[in-house]
């Protein structure tokens, strides 16, 4: 298997094995397309397996959400290193790289998230997950207006702003070129200059 | 039908009536859920005059999203205002509200926008109004800056970070409160302030 997503390098056990099955297959064929037999196609066990753990698609692929949101939320750094390290860190992990894994996953999740408008149990993930992030994202500002490196009035609102540049890179990554993503992210540091750091 | 999307307030003719349909379905039922049959239940006319116009589901959707960018195209205020009224608009644009309406056309784009990621057709319309939002933006925030007003070194940088918070909010209207979107707005407001007014 190419461009291996790197959560997937070494699964452990049977639940993340049809986890990673189900992610190559949702990536080939879309959510609309997607069927346990072609999961069971990627697993390259029986099939029975996957219904003994799972009963159905949704309930798979929200399990495989679950498990994506926690990879997303245990890449929030914790904090051993400076205010401005961390800013730094936070706005790499935002933009990513333009390697396949990385624009895979996005599509993924950006794929999973559309399925929020209509079912409970996605919206309920992302719900959490989002919250999670921004306010992983504030305590890291706070921590910095307190040891006097931000000069930021809100830490909640700017954690706001950037979790909407990562959801929005997430989608872009789609279509846009990876031009684009740059000028993104050089606009972005200028907003962390001017906006966050302590003249 | 109640929660009318605006632009569908006086559908013309025999297509729009068509569109018109194919997003509520949409809406409703979601992308993989959908079929012609649930368009023609909304439609309320035959069947047989959406195939007349269609081959099948996905040229009916790429025709609604080509409508629906077109709509999204036009919002981009002309330059008859000063740069800082424009901007204002632009940014109003891109938090839109938190009526029915607005959310129910966030999802939309956002469903079709996943679809980009295995359809060339899908993929193609997002580059082109992509493309000619960022441009838009640019050229307004290029005459702010010929005009004194805004203090940008790279407007197609300064517009590229406008529209990646324009498809952020997009997305996480699907799941996000209220509160949430006033707190991005109000630290995008920040960033406009700080990083684009002259002093």
């Amino acid at each position: 298997m190419t461009n291996e997503i790197s959560f997937f390098q070494n699964p452990d056990g049977t639940r993340e094995e049809i986890l990673e099955a189900t992610f190559y297959a949702l990536r080939q064929h879309g959510y609309a397309d997607l069927t346990i037999s072609k999961i069971g196609d990627e697993f390259g066990k029986s099939q029975s397996l996957i219904y003994h753990h799972y009963d159905n698609k949704d309930e798979l692929l929200v399990d495989l959400l679950d498990y994506m949101l926690e990879q997303v939320e245990n890449q929030v750094p914790l904090p051993n290193q400076s205010p401005e390290e961390y800013i730094e860190i936070i706005v790499d992990e935002i933009f990513g790289t333009s390697s396949n894994s990385d624009v895979e996953f996005s599509q993924a999740v950006i794929e999973l998230r559309a399925q929020a408008a209509h079912d409970d149990d996605y919206n309920r993930l992302f719900r959490r997950s989002d919250d999670f992030i921004r306010k992983q994202i504030a305590r890291v500002i706070r921590a910095g207006v307190d040891a006097g490196a931000f000069d930021v009035e809100d830490p909640s609102q700017t954690a706001a702003l950037f979790h909407t540049v990562l959801v929005g890179i997430q989608a872009e990554r789609i279509t846009s070129d990876e031009e684009t993503i740059d000028d993104v992210r050089a606009e972005f540091r200028r907003y962390v200059e001017n906006c966050l750091l302590s003249e």
